[in-house]
């Protein structure tokens, strides 16, 4: 026998209980919290109260920002949320001249608030099952990939019905269990937000990409935006003429301090989790696809660092790029050293027998059943021959600019053809506008020398693959080496954006006679990614249904029910303030201070504090934010609730639904809760409310906003 | 005003109450232990138990071993100390195809033992305050080199006049407290120490370079030596016809666990510590010393590992030099991290301030004392102008093996003329013999291309010296380049040791005849080392009397009386088991089971566990060792007392005076402890005994020593 770990251990025994008594593990959907008896989970909140459409609720405080979470903080459409939510929209507002990123931004009137470009808010007013309304397009008959379409064109149709009903609302369909359940959610939508206050990167990024994913923690990452509507309160993209937004709610910010042990619960957009998966999706991952990524964007971060040395502009220009590309590598190498410590791939297998053999005792069962397991793990087997040439295709327009700028170019030419409804969602009506402004806003990533040579790279490695593996288009341009690549980036007019605008107005047709070096790129690549997206509608048509009869079988083996993974729509999880032992013979206690920032302190500038939080904090000016028990002001907290990416500035509320904290990351052992979540090492980060008050009245002067939060 | 840090705070605090209420800092000397009131701190076992010369007592079962502390085990000889300790033994009897550090050692019968080679083992009889004798030979009109050497004739006077009455025993004089307290001891020294059972380095080591210095810890460090004697008892040399040394006493081994809170002891050999110093003392050694030695022996580890890379003998061979050089830059590097988060030298200075204060407000004191601070730092001004030079005249016989053997033999023909008393004390009678057997080991380590590396290396620097730093003889060599280096290495006969046994025969006369290379240079060197001695014998003739002046008055302000630095005699210290907040928001707790042991495992060969520790843990074989309340076996335990070098391997005692441990390192915080104690980061790391007896059984199979240790 051979022994691996404690958590080898505690696994095992996990596995075991987990049929008894349910963690508190889980983002429950919000329409299905009326199923948890809140009172008894030690909250004074009812279910209502936090979601009831057509009342005022909690969630009418909630907003759904770019790839975050944030919260109404007063009647005037405040909005609270994390530094490195708000990161691009303060990066795209600096200059050399006026760097916020590294002194911080504060709007002491709303005439200084700026735009917050790219940024857009929407709030829930509802939801409805649409299941069997999706799944009635489908027939057994039916192809793979025709099933896939099915599905898609059938949301579709339910989305623009919706929006048409509902005037300058925004309507999405999400998958809950693939293959299964379909929720369809109608927001509020708001186009017009604004930067209110961002403390200096020395607060809000605090430690940088060495703290990123670590407890203890001592980031500020909180940011203030604001909510803008037309003057009739709709929605409106940005006009001086518009007004400061009245939400129908906004969070009362508790003062009273919070200790462990004490009940907490968040509501918020987490992203994706995948722990319904089998072992063989997991191996891919961990064999394959995380270490591949996380090498290449620890790659592309070496290259922008060597560019932009000694060059101020270009610091600010890479910064929300790399740190984007490094969030994501160190998140994928904590969850390859979660994976490989915890043995997971192999737990899962076994765990797996056990299914099979519960499978194969019943003949009936096996009948029914005994094709999921093997039928998933081929179609990994597929996707990992297939591994070296997609994700260079799928790497591809994400690591060069011109490509990313082309390949929409050549979509949109193709799509625009189409009925609206039978177009891919970025070029339907209802998308394509932002569509178009998200890839001006790359343009604001470009640099010819970098695009170059990330270009030559990624030509490079499409080079070593031969057969059907082959990029035929790609590979043809290492015959010019370096210099043929410089040329295309030179040659190319995807750099203006009048250039590009004309070009996404164009057909097919007028485009294959552009001289655009990068367009008869994309030109040769169309028909390659054509293709690949047909090979991922068969098989998200082959694996949809076998996840949801796994989910079933499951389901009846454990006698358990199941929540379903993180789809970027509304949750709330819930848990308590808590520490945890991240190895043997240590303990993480669940509140940072101040103190420990002027402990980390150092010549890095990840670790550089601010000369006027010193100064404050030697007079130990500390305010009404005080926590008498640690003596000083609590900056961070941490708890075991089930969080994941997309969770970033939610509300942490305390047991009377308080604004307590604002979430921004978790602890390195819990990057695996995308995979696995465990009582024992999942935690989740938020900097206190009392830090967010005590910066913005002491570092940023904000008495303005203060007031505005009735502090 | 400017923040520092917690320590900041925490250090003022300390300099306030340190006036008031004494902490239980302290190495207490052996004969001081009277004063305790040993009942009222905790401990059921009184002074008189631990030490009373004529009396059987704890003592008698410490050992001095070479640089560092061992114990007595059993009735017959069985020695306890850490695997570190005995670590230069074990390689000296490992070879490629017997390779003991690698797979450990285990000698089934007495007859299996083999030599410790170069280990000596020395047990205190008694001691005797000497300082006036001592001090008595001084005069107030001697030049300061003269003092020192005054002062050193008169030590070597009292030792070889107690020798001659006490054959067979050992003295030594130590200066306690420097210029003002002397001690004579007197010990039993045996010759003959073998090796009975280490374990393999994956135990003995585990964690190697990088957990050194660092808690939480893993490390089985711990071997079993015996003494042994002729068979009527007394001293003898190595020989076939020696017997088991049969101790006054021994140590009971406790097999009842300990638990945070409990009170400990420790006896042993603590080497240098530095508390009494001066900032400008600290600020030399935090300036230029530490940081010197440091890159120096990480360059000379550099070469080392790169030579001996895929070569197993050269692994083998510079194993233990690494070791040492590696520890000695560890701790000099985490000594300056901590005196740099402490501002300490700062610290030092306002204490100065406030002392020169003190002095500054009675007349006649400042008269009597005014002095003291400026001229001790006047002497640290020079070291500082000289440090270029005399660095490299100290570093060079300890970095290049062929400058040692040549400047001993050197040295030798120039002391063997004089009067035995009159000689350097490594050329005395009493101890050239073992001067003699160091040399000859110093060839295990000996390797031509490393040793013409080094050297060249060592000339590469002193060739930026110029004027009156520079150091002619070592310089001239530059001339010829590496090449010239190579030859001379090439050409010496001083690898053989037939010839230096030869050479150490000689007078200077002969010597200026020889033909071999490093006898020349070292020929050449010799005045300038006769000079640097000179040099050092008057700064210490200057600095001595200051401190001891300095310790009066600061006595005087402070009202507290002093314990004086440790100095390489036997001391006790005691203290509490106690984890300690290494920072902010973290905890680490005083004990380490083998799980954590499991969970360090890595592809590193220094996290390699071996397969049957593995298999044995997974079958829950812990017989009575298992700690009921962390169902694990206890590995390491951490306390609050104060160690440095040279306790590595003491016992460590419960309350009534049994063995549960053996000490071995300090945590990373605790490397200041050298120049300062504080109870909030102080801590020092055992193996805890139930580890040591578990791996001695599950791992080693020797249940011949469980059954000698009465288990």
């Amino acid at each position: 026998m051979k022994f691996f770990s404690r958590f080898f251990l505690v696994f095992l025994f996990m596995v075991v209980i987990s049929v008894f008594s349910p963690a508190e593990e889980g983002m429950w959907p919000i329409h299905e919290i009326g199923r948890l008896d809140l009172a008894k989970l030690g909250f004074q909140v009812t279910a209502e109260r936090i979601f009831k459409p057509g009342q005022v609720s909690l969630t009418d405080a909630i907003v759904n920002l770019s790839g975050g979470t944030g919260s109404f903080v007063s009647a005037d459409g405040l909005i609270i949320t994390n530094h490195h939510v708000a990161f691009s929209a303060i990066q795209r507002a600096s200059s050399v001249s006026a760097d916020y990123l590294r002194n911080g931004f504060l709007a002491k009137t709303h005439a200084d608030e700026v735009p917050a470009k790219g940024y857009t808010v929407r709030i829930i007013e509802s939801c409805r099952d649409v299941s069997a309304e999706i799944l009635s397009s489908l027939n057994r008959r039916m192809a793979f990939a025709a099933r896939t379409q099915a599905i898609e064109k059938k949301m579709k149709e339910i989305i623009l019905k919706t929006e048409a009903e509902n005037k300058g609302k925004r309507a999405e369909v999400a998958e809950m269990f693939p293959g299964k359940t379909y929720m369809l959610f109608l927001y509020t939508y708001l186009k017009d937000v604004r930067l209110v206050y961002a403390p200096p990167q020395a607060i809000g990024n605090f430690g940088g990409e060495t703290d990123n994913w670590v407890w203890p923690r001592h980031t500020g990452d909180f940011t203030f935006l604001r909510a803008y509507a037309a003057p009739d309160g709709t929605s409106a993209d940005f006009s001086p003429a518009n007004v400061p937004y009245h939400p129908r709610s906004y969070l009362k910010v508790a003062s009273q301090g919070l200790k462990e042990g004490d009940r907490v619960f968040i509501l918020g957009y987490p992203g994706r989790t995948y722990r319904h998966r089998t072992a063989s999706y997991l191996a891919f991952e961990e064999n394959l696809r995380m270490p591949y990524v996380a090498d290449l964007n620890d790659w592309q971060i070496q290259e922008m660092e060597r560019l932009a040395q000694g060059d101020k502009a270009l610091v600010i220009q890479f910064a929300a790029r790399i740190k984007g590309l490094a969030n994501t590598m160190k998140n994928y190498r904590s969850k390859l050293t979660g994976l490989k410590r915890l043995h997971w791939v192999a737990q899962k297998e076994t765990e797996e027998k056990r299914l099979i053999a519960f499978i194969e005792a019943d003949p009936a069962r096996r009948k029914q059943t005994g094709d999921i397991i093997p039928a998933t793990a081929a179609i990994y087997r597929e996707m990992t021959e297939q591994f070296p040439r997609e994700i260079i295709l799928e790497q591809l327009p994400r690591v060069v600019n011109l490509v990313q700028i082309a390949n929409t170019v050549v979509e949109a030419a193709h799509e625009l053809q189409k009925k609206d409804v039978d177009r891919e969602s970025a070029y339907m009506d209802r998308n394509f506008d932002k569509t178009k402004e998200r890839l001006l806003l790359t343009l604001k990533n470009f640099h010819p020398i970098l695009d170059a040579r990330f270009l030559t790279e990624m030509v490079k490695r499409s080079r070593v693959l031969s057969g059907t593996l082959r990029i035929e288009p790609l590979a043809a341009l290492g015959e010019g080496g370096s210099a043929a690549v410089e040329k295309m980036v030179a040659a190319t007019r995807l750099t203006d954006p009048k250039a590009i605008e004309a070009l996404l107005k164009q057909t097919p047709e007028e485009l294959t006679q552009s001289s655009d070096p990068f367009i008869k790129l994309a030109l040769g690549m169309f028909p390659l990614y054509r293709s690949l997206k047909e090979t991922q509608e068969r098989r998200k048509g082959q694996l949809d249904p076998l996840a949801a009869r796994l989910s079933e079988v499951r389901k009846e083996w454990l006698k358990t029910d199941f929540i379903p993974d993180a789809n970027g729509t509304l949750r709330m999880t819930f848990g308590t303030i808590r520490g945890y032992s991240p190895r043997d013979a240590v303990y993480h206690q669940p509140f940072t201070t101040i103190r420990g920032v002027l402990e980390k302190e150092s010549a890095s500038p990840e670790f550089e504090v601010p000369e006027l939080l010193k100064e404050r904090y030697a007079a130990r000016e500390f305010g009404p934010f005080l926590h008498s028990g640690l003596q000083d002001v609590p900056v961070a907290m941490l708890y075991d609730m089930d969080t994941t990416g997309g969770n970033s500035g939610s509300p942490v509320f305390n047991a009377r639904g308080e604004l307590v904290g604002v979430n921004f990351d978790r602890a390195q052992e819990a990057t695996i809760n995308d995979f696995v979540w465990s009582t024992d090492f999942s935690r989740s980060i938020a900097v206190d409310i009392r830090y967010v008050l005590w910066v913005t009245r002491y570092i940023g002067g904000a008495e303005n906003l203060l007031n505005e939060l009735d502090i």
